[in-house]
């Protein structure tokens, strides 16, 4: 293990982490507040990042077991330095409610233990917000596209980081499509903050809610998240819930005007016939309460959007919905958005894939002879491939059963309990009962929040990463 | 597709239901009820099938898609046949309540919407439990042990009524392995009823309970269940059910003497470990209600054995449990009993595979050259068994999301729907919420109870006879 490399890495995060909170300071400058905490954090994250950097490593190779361990490391100091500013300034003293908090912010659930988040400082609001942008991207991600540092295997870290069964090259080097993603990730930000100004947004919910948005996190600035916002906010930010969650391999495709391609991924088609058909559904079972069938579809969009792509942002206590419109929510929250995307879940393609292995078993009974091969946008599937996705269904099943079981020693209800670690290990926020939209994390124990907390990195690393940092054998050799 | 064949298979199965439907006649003698009803349905049955067995076919050759549709066909035509009964006698009128009555039999689940049990004639609940009896070591495997019939590829039938991912062949011959079985299934059946019976049960509870038990089905003969009976009675039938859902390739070891073999039985060794698991962990959480510890003990393994040998007698009301309790015996129905055995579920050696994958995985990303083959029993497993595991995993998923949502139109809560179909699933008997152990699936429209119907057919024939019943493809060739 080249634990040398990855500490060097783990240092030019914490310097990026930095640099990052630089903007949090100048907020609480406008609004009048104390910055000491933020700065404080940020000299403590910088002195121990300059600290890690200042001698390079000579190995610069990366094993995959390295790249995996590598990120979940640099996620989890991430988080530990993260939370440094909610510490200092006293607005979340509890150190397991802070990383809870923090994790849930990098991690882009944007599950909450605040009881009132308008109550909190504005520039601790805004550093909240903005670990949802960066950890929707992925900070390693960033990192690869800025730094000139590792040498080789760069590609080892952005598979551990980005979400999906595999990652596809669009660029020739890594740091090449590093910087695609981010310029694309910029671009669209842009665009979301530009279309909610246009409505005379304030700048500072313009900038949040976009954070939260273009991450797929979901933390809010008001207590009752976006249900106050005009029509047209909503709308725009249901858009781009969606458009977040849509595999980026097709707007690099529309970017090149490789328009075939672009229409041709697979995934996104099946994404959207999802939303497109949880939203009828959902909108039918709701339609009662709504005085129009459009307030209905809008609404039944805005939260089939939000639970889909793991963002959590609500306009309206969906808990209370009826039973149909409920279990549709449960299944989107375990399935997720797009894989090459910044939302969560077990990510459409991996169902896609489930779909047409059983399509294949069935075949395989009526024709016994035939030999079939999956087959995902028109090219043959590796069965390496294959493999990852069934066991990653097996390993998410079975962190999910230990989870419930962990957490159910807090003695709440079987709702409660299901979809807080199905909101935790999706990164969606929100979950159903206690922890509904109009609720929060808080009532649950220490312990559960660090069981919770665990869910949700394992959740946005594809649990691979977090389990073999977890592995004893892992640290055996070095 | 050779439906001659398959109508003469379920002509010889309606005749095997009518000589099982005798002693249910006698039984009604005994207390003086009308068996009228029963003898109507034993007419009917044999007069069908009779004509159907008159002409033998010429072309006995089974593929296994024949030996798949010729399985759900029986199971359907026998669920059809053995609500007669429960009709004729006006004891269930409305017949979607009688096919689910009597699916729920036949497939072991044990589920039902009687409100009470004890006001129904006794010829009835004896008919009732019978199907239990029937189901579980299977009607196929019983026609292929006592008809001199089908030509060759019996094994095909064999396969696609048991359980489990692979049919070990015991004994040289198919007609030997399914005598084999049968005559281990009656060996325990008879020792279990001298057990009640030695304790002064009346011979009717004794036999109903241990059909019951025998098949892992669960229809009781009193409204509480299990409660009123002795702890002895209680200790005998834990016993039993936790020995009926063993695989039983661990009796014919033992009987053959081969001991090592038996002890090295994997899948029945991770089984026991997980009932003393769960017994322990619900006995802890449970303790605080019992006088005793070994109390708490007795109650929770009686629990146990009865929810993953997917039984689901009760002695007590475990929905009042606290949520450890409720969250473990969650568990246990969707996981079962082993393969090989009368349970239901997902079964044992489906976890451990699992289990198996997910560690080969780790090791792959620890130690990238490393081949590594999984092994079951000592044996290398076939990459076929594996990847139909997989599968299986991912369909049972698939009609469990697509059920709990149908049945979520009825409007009850998320736990209840989810419970409804994880018992029926996994051929359990009684969920949690509004379908717990003190209640029943009367509640269900008729549309739900067809769903959870079908659910019980594909828990029971491990999902794809059933599903390639209902694939129009399949009916396209002949």
């Amino acid at each position: 293990m080249n634990i040398r490399l990855i500490l060097y890495i783990t240092g030019w995060i914490l310097n990026i982490e930095a640099v990052f909170m630089v903007p949090s300071v100048v907020v609480s400058l406008i609004y009048k507040e104390d910055c000491l905490p933020i700065v404080f954090a940020i000299l403590i994250c910088a002195v121990c990042g300059i600290a890690l950097v200042i001698k390079k490593p000579e190995n610069r190779q990366f094993s995959i077991k390295e790249g995996y361990v590598a990120v979940a490391m640099a996620w989890l100091v991430m988080s530990a330095a993260g939370m440094l500013p909610f510490m200092f300034a006293g607005a979340i003293p509890n150190p397991f409610n802070a990383f809870f908090e923090t994790v849930s912010g990098f991690t882009t659930t944007g599950a909450s233990i605040l009881h009132s988040v308008e109550s909190v400082p504005k520039g601790l609001i805004f550093w909240r917000s903005m670990t949802h942008w960066i950890g929707g991207m992925g900070i390693l991600v960033f990192l690869i596209s800025v730094i000139p540092m590792v040498g080789g295997s760069k590609m080892n870290l952005m598979k551990a980081e980005s979400s999906g069964p595999s990652v596809s090259r669009i660029m020739p080097t890594a740091k090449e499509s590093a910087r695609m993603l981010y310029k694309i990730y910029i671009g669209m930000t842009v665009i979301m903050v530009v279309l909610l100004l246009a409505d005379r947004m304030p700048l500072f919910d313009a900038l949040t809610i976009t954070f939260g948005t273009a991450g797929t996190g979901g933390f809010g600035v008001l207590n009752d998240s976006c249900a106050s916002y005009t029509t047209y906010q909503q709308v725009v930010v249901t858009v781009f819930m969606i458009l977040f969650a849509v595999n980026f391999n097709v707007y690099f495709f529309a970017l090149t005007r490789k328009f075939k391609d672009a229409f041709s991924v697979e995934e996104a088609r099946w994404y959207l016939l999802i939303v497109a058909g949880a939203t009828g559904l959902i909108a039918f079972d709701i339609r009662g309460d709504h005085s129009s069938i459009w307030q209905a579809i809008q609404q039944a969009a805005f939260q089939v959007a939000s639970i889909i792509s793991t963002t959590g942002y609500s306009t309206t206590d969906f808990n209370q919905w009826p039973a149909v419109s409920c279990t549709v929510l449960v299944f989107l929250m375990i399935l997720g958005g797009c894989s090459g995307s910044t939302s969560g879940g077990l990510k459409v393609c991996r169902l896609v894939v489930q779909v047409k292995q059983l399509a294949r078993e069935l075949l395989f009974y009526l024709y016994p002879g035939s030999v079939r091969q999956i087959r995902l946008d028109g090219k043959k599937l590796d069965t390496s491939i294959i493999r990852s996705i069934n066991v990653f269904a097996g390993a998410y099943a079975m962190i999910f059963a230990v989870s419930l079981l962990l957490i159910s020693f807090d003695g709440f209800d079987f709702t409660t309990n299901f979809t807080a670690v199905a909101a935790t290990l999706s990164n969606i926020g929100p979950g159903l009962g206690k922890v509904g939209p109009a609720s929060n994390f808080d009532l649950y124990s220490d312990f559960s929040k660090m069981v919770l907390s665990f869910d949700m990195l394992a959740g946005r690393l594809e649990i691979f990463p977090i389990l073999l940092f977890f592995t004893p054998k892992t640290w055996k050799k070095f």
